[in-house]
């Protein structure tokens, strides 16, 4: 548990914007949505970093669709499990919990596959 | 296991460049060092993001040493368990599996203890 001592409320509502903390494992959907669900842990105004968590549960990118993002994206499958294809000559990413890649910006890519019966939870940092 | 398919030695070396993955627990050093562990998993050469797995093992900072970084820091611990201290008002965080803070730039802190019998993994995200 987390726990961060509030002084006042007027204290209390600088210190939740600037300093969030949690768990990245909890507070999954009680049932999957339509799309997997995204959450920003963090940003960053200046250069536009994000870290995100993503609960996907069976979902998968539309056929032939793919990401085509202009920064780098370092993603981890923190529980759960993930095929990532990628659109060159490079074979597929089969993700396990721990497991991480870096994908380049403009390395178009697509999730092929997630567990059908749990929930995956990725942690991403776009930069 | 993450696999990717190599077309040659030429191609081999600029994909391994560009394109890195492993899994956060793998490799973790045999017996604990006299400092953590620190590995740059990802970083931009541009906007000075690195993202960094950090490994300790009863490790922690210096009685009146604290970090003051210039960087906004996003850290997580996937495994172990760790307490991070602050030099102001705000209680320490207690952090298990999971647990994430993000800890502004120039927020001074410390990690006043770590797991004495196993390993903690940190991921660390300076943005």
């Amino acid at each position: 548990m987390i726990t961060a001592k509030r002084n006042g409320e007027a204290d209390m509502v600088v210190h939740r914007q600037a300093f969030s903390s949690g768990n990245v494992l909890a507070d999954l959907p009680a049932t999957p949505g339509t799309n997997e669900l995204i959450q920003v842990l963090a940003s960053h105004a200046g250069n536009g970093v994000k870290i995100e968590r993503i609960v996907s549960h069976g979902h998968a990118t539309p056929l032939y669709e793919w990401y085509d993002q202009t920064r780098h994206e370092w993603v981890m499958v923190v529980q759960g499990e993930a095929i990532i294809a990628f659109d060159n000559e490079r074979d597929d990413l089969h993700l396990r919990a721990g497991d991480y890649v870096d994908i380049p910006a403009h390395c178009r890519h697509r999730v092929a596959w997630t567990l059908p019966d749990t929930d995956t939870v990725w942690l991403a940092v776009f930069y």
